[in-house]
């Protein structure tokens, strides 16, 4: 049983079946072909429906952001996790993370001497990725740094972790990829071969090569979104996500849409165009959001679509708009097919 | 059996009973001396347990954005409620509004001739408030208009309405409630004596007087947030919900914290000082938000908290951080004694 798409109430999150698996398709083909491990990052769909797909066409397991949003996939049977934080060992958190690692093959991020020991304490034999800053400046150790913190007494170094999160950015993308692979490269210099060496984001993913890296972890790329199209790192045939919103106000040079920060998300990068773009109106600029109104600006001369039109807004951050859904509705040619549960909806801590 | 606040694991959405009480009486004390009606803006907290204090305290209803919100709340026994919004009437948003008015009495916002015609078709005797722009510039029709969308046939206007919403900036909240009061005043000209006359904002709230307007309906008051502290509208006192966040890296000139745009949103206005304020460190700026990091960049010379220490986040707008919650944490003195449930979390249609 399937519903048309256009009897759905506005405004909600569709999602294109057919992108998505071509997307899922890509990335899998591109890492195997370089020779590196796709490890993708799963805090962008929060879906175990997803997940198993990533695993299916050949992923190594799943990077998440949280022990919370490992707990989540864990408990659907995707039990080879890596969580790509410096997890800090509160009595409360090493309490589920002793639990988790009882059920699943868990590896977690460290970046200072003290959570290291404290992990290592606290959990025998939980090995850890050790973060470094590749040029973004917010966690991580430097690579110098990599070769001391190793030595932490216990302490199971299965590799070295980092985000290049400086390619987000015009024209970023091929700088920030040689800054991770050389900040990889000098961390990896400083422990035994054979180890893991994890990078990648979205933008840098078409630029990421073996050696050293051996495993990449994108995750916008199963969706992508408004930044990745204003990067130049996915097009508008890529855009497998979409918020329907419907036409509810029009004025002289402007339509309000029904879609607002409460299920877009409100990120916006001083260099975006606005607050997301409009699919099949590549002029239009989402000029403000406020809770439940888009504001949408086209060309002068261009004819505003009228009330009740549904338009479907490309979100400039994906990531952000899945995490304030429910459920993700999936669309084959105009019908509902099924709605997928964002299991890990909310799932910080 | 309360829980001591700092066993919750972070990050977590924390309101402090005092404080929003405090927050609650104040307003409701102001708006009666004032003799205004006090229609609260649901929106921000979507919770019963605020609402039903709210109605205490004397509040003669709700104001809620969106028919699920309405629906919501009626469903709790709240049924009062005005859907401060240009509802679109698309069947479905028709049938359910119909069910609801069934059991609530629910007002509805128009802001065109369309939607004023197919709602009063559709649905014989529902009252409506006329939307009036007076500056925002988002919906809402000039005043001037009000008088003749008044007249489409079988409409029953209850009263107008607006949203102040241009005093969100530094130092313009005087000139927005001058405009707000004048563009009220001209639009209820056009209509009987003894309708409704709603506007109001948290920065305009105590700029607010009777006459023209008779209701007034801010909803950030209950918690405060930094957009209020920086715009003058609230102190640190008055700040009724933080987010508790753990320091989970440190270098030389900033610290991490674990919480971010998936816990806080990413509202950030141009004027902004940051991503948010820190309570107790009113010198910290959030320099940077992630999805799970806020950069926290303290003045020269400042001794760094160190790791693993718990501190409270102010986020820029609340309403934002409240959506992304299931649960606030409801503390007094340093126990947890209350979860309240964010029971219309994600209720945009």
């Amino acid at each position: 049983m399937t519903t048309p798409h256009a009897d759905l109430a506005t405004p909600h999150v569709a999602v294109d079946a057919g992108v998505l698996d071509r997307n899922l398709r890509a990335m899998a083909v591109g890492a195997a072909s370089r020779g590196l491990a796709l490890r993708p990052h799963a805090k962008t769909h929060k879906c175990v429906e997803i997940a198993r797909r990533q695993v299916e066409l050949g992923a190594t397991g799943l990077t998440v952001a949280t022990v919370a949003e490992a707990e989540v996939f864990a408990a659907a049977g995707l039990t080879d996790l890596f969580i790509a934080y410096p997890v800090w060992p509160s009595p409360s958190r090493v309490a589920r993370l002793r639990a988790l690692t009882e059920r699943a093959t868990v590896r977690v991020g460290v970046d200072s001497a003290e959570s290291a020991a404290a992990l290592s304490r606290a959990i025998p034999g939980l090995e850890v990725l050790i973060e470094v800053d590749s040029g973004h400046h917010r966690s991580g150790v430097a690579p110098a740094a990599v070769g001391e913190l190793a030595t932490t007494p216990g302490l199971r170094v299965a590799g070295v972790f980092t985000f290049p999160g400086h390619a987000y950015g015009p024209g970023r993308q091929r700088d920030a990829a040689t800054e991770e692979a050389a900040a990889l490269a000098a961390a990896a210099a400083a422990l035994p071969a054979g180890i893991v060496v994890s990078g990648g984001s979205t933008p840098t993913a078409a630029l990421t090569t073996a050696g050293p890296l051996t495993e990449m972890r994108p995750g916008v790329y199963v969706f992508g979104d408004a930044q990745q199209l204003e990067l130049g790192a996915c097009g508008w045939d890529d855009i497998a996500l979409t918020v329907a919103s419907t036409v509810v106000s029009r004025s002289a040079d402007r339509i309000i849409l029904d879609a607002g920060s409460k299920i877009l998300g409100a990120d916006r990068q001083s260099w975006a165009t606005g607050n997301g773009r409009v699919l099949g109106h590549p002029d239009a600029r989402i000029t403000a959001l406020s809770e439940h109104h888009a504001t949408v600006v086209l060309p002068p001369g261009a004819p505003l679509p009228p009330l009740g039109t549904v338009l479907r807004v490309v979100p400039n951050h994906v990531c952000a708009t899945v995490n304030l859904a429910d459920t993700l509705h999936v669309v084959t040619d105009g019908e509902v097919v099924d709605h997928w549960r964002v299991a890990a909806r909310g799932a910080n801590t």
